[in-house]
């Protein structure tokens, strides 16, 4: 290991960026994630990513003239008179008939109208005649008709390359035979958490050992984003165990390791980043909590060192695992900064930016500003407090107390 | 079956609502929903579901007193002296020493301090001396140590029957070991899709066929809700195959027909579900699109007749599916009715509510009321032109054209 630490020094790289601000972190974390590539996936597969390739209506919508209404289709001229009913056409099927002077087709709502349909006239405003049905006075033409084509025409593109694909996106889809469709693909992700303390949840920790927290946080929040995590492995704070581990899970595109990204004596995630080779491209932000996150690049592979605090680890994710994440997949990358009022006052931090779980109202327009509540917690590990928030307030370093009225940065939590 | 229809006949059941209002209608779906049960389930795959059970913290938190930073856990009364570092202790491990006069331990981050630990110094605080290490002249009682039992105590409840379980609620669950736990079971779904002129997406439609677009597009929101369908499945138009269907998804808590559900010839879905055995709770509901929307009950069983054209399936599913699922599942069953500001001017329709697609601005406290616009389709089956919407504008029965600039009530669509 002393030699590929020395081998490190001897290369030239652009200078770690250290204790930036939030703003500056997010820039660069977005300046190095790309759009995945694009892969064929089965249309019921898609749902939320983002089209790589447009989608063309195969043949015109509706693809016949199409009855709207259970009733008769009746030929040009034929308001008031009788008609005798020669034909009956269902929905799936087809009448050979072209309609001419005196006589009609039963027809049923989403068949074809047979030729020469002026229009169709619901059973109900008919009535039985001698040797057919009476029609009414009045018929508009083409009425309880769609026309060929009216919808969209042949070859017309209905979705294009970055639209998301969503529940009528699929229906577009299927109407048009496209079960299988280019996308931006999901990145793959892995976790692997450190520090020699953390047993697994189902384990019986020992004195000085506790559950980790982090693992199944941050799976979970890989889920509510889409993703199935790929691995979810524990490294224990041994260089060369974590060494092994992001060797392990070099091939994926986004690599997250919690815990160990400070300056202590068993935090070894930086140097085992630069030695794997990963340009690292900052560590520190001005944040509270998170300060110690560390980002680097292998190749095409994003590693976030995220701290090994539970609420640091979650304000990690939602702020830039996220959106590199999101940008990943074509989508637009940050939450929305929306701006709410302050239910209480709020203590800034000086010099860093503070991040703080809180509860906003899901009104919008009861008034000029929503209500934004922080939640309470004693620690910047205390995650146990922090239940049922939907948002985060970013509270900007300022000397004084923010008071209770004051409008507020936030964004909101990904639904899950 | 005209046994069964007799039979049906001979039963008293409270007459079938009909051409009642949405609001009325939703009111029936959400009185006849109820709660599912309860079932453990593993941890990481209660994301989004409703906790039946607290949790509780199964030991104090922190479990012992804990560093939080790299340096010397040092006894009372130590400020400006020196003092000899007789062991070591790092994260994981615990130090046997109890601390007295002249001595003190090196500690890392999240190690248990040592008996006797007045406070923790950082290492970047002291100075090597001639046998030991140099203490600063200040140092605050209790200094960076997170004491056992601050942030919560054992046997105190942290999360209560009725949270929804988010990725923070996860993390506290790992902690306290609670691998399995009881959450509201979502409910199983299936589909039946009706109609002779149907074939599948992967199908080529003859002249008058059309492939089925409410089949994938229901899975689809179905997904979106977190629900995985058990069955998909087409039924032709024959009652025959439609009663087949009902009973082979008899056991499902919701059971979703599309199409035959109007009152025309093959509309066999009201006169099929009677058959079964189930209650027509209410059959037409003063919408567009959506008319001939069908609802029953068999048993615990939900029956959902949704019109066939895809955009009243769609309406139907966000408006009454979605909103009884939420309820099974324990959640809060509607969407927020919000108010918008419309950009262009919409025509209502008599007599009836008008729901129409629409995109509203993702900002929050920009203005007094976001900005709603319609999205153009032309025809009630028109689903090509609705790509990318965001809400439903819902649009009251009124004689005259609602203005640009007027308020609007819209709901969100589900995000996927």
């Amino acid at each position: 290991m002393d030699n590929l630490a020395h081998s490190n020094e001897t290369t030239s790289r652009p200078a770690t960026r250290s204790r930036i601000s939030p703003a500056e972190a997010l820039q660069l974390v977005l300046d190095t994630a790309t759009q995945l590539p694009a892969e064929p996936m089965p249309m019921l597969e898609t749902l939320g990513l983002v089209l790589a390739e447009a989608v063309a209506v195969d043949r015109d919508q509706p693809p016949f003239d199409r009855a709207m209404m259970d009733g008769y289709a009746v030929p040009e001229g034929a308001a008031g008179s009788e008609l005798s009913v020669i034909d009956q056409v269902a929905a799936g099927g087809v009448s050979p008939v072209r309609l001419g002077e005196g006589h009609c087709v039963e027809i049923m709502t989403g068949a074809p109208a047979p030729a020469g349909t002026a229009a169709v006239v619901p059973k109900e405003h008919t009535r039985p005649g001698e040797k057919g049905v009476l029609l009414p006075k009045q018929i508009t033409p083409g009425q309880h008709v769609v026309p060929r084509g009216s919808e969209c025409r042949e070859g017309e593109v209905i979705l294009r390359p970055g639209d998301r694909v969503d529940a009528l996106a699929i229906a577009a889809m299927a109407s048009f035979g496209k079960t299988s469709v280019r996308v931006i693909r999901r990145p793959t992700l892995a976790i692997v958490t450190t520090g020699a303390e953390l047993i697994p949840a189902d384990g019986v920790p020992g004195e000085s050992q506790i559950r980790d927290a982090n693992g199944p946080m941050l799976w979970a929040m890989a889920q509510g984003l889409g993703l199935a995590p790929v691995g979810l492995a524990h490294a224990g704070d041994q260089i060369d165990t974590i060494l092994e581990n992001l060797e392990r899970f070099s091939d994926c595109d986004v690599l997250i390791v919690a815990g160990g990204v400070s300056v202590g004596r068993f935090d070894f995630v930086p140097e085992a980043v630069t030695q794997v080779g990963a340009e690292l491209i900052f560590h520190k932000v001005r944040q509270k909590p998170g300060k110690p996150l560390l980002f680097a690049r292998r190749g095409d592979q994003l590693i976030f060192g995220l701290p090994g605090n539970p609420l640091a680890c979650h304000i990690c994710f939602h702020r830039y695992v996220g959106p590199a994440i999101r940008k990943m997949q074509g989508q637009d990358p940050n939450r929305a900064e929306l701006t709410g009022r302050l239910t209480e006052p709020v203590e800034p931090r000086r010099g860093r930016t503070h991040f703080v779980l809180g509860m906003v109202d899901e009104v919008v327009g009861a008034g000029p500003l929503p209500s934004v509540r922080p939640l309470p917690g004693k620690s910047s590990a205390d995650v146990f407090r922090a239940v049922g928030p939907n948002c985060y307030l970013e509270i900007p370093p300022r000397p004084d107390t923010i008071p209770a009225g004051a409008s507020i940065s936030f964004t909101r939590l990904d639904k899950i």
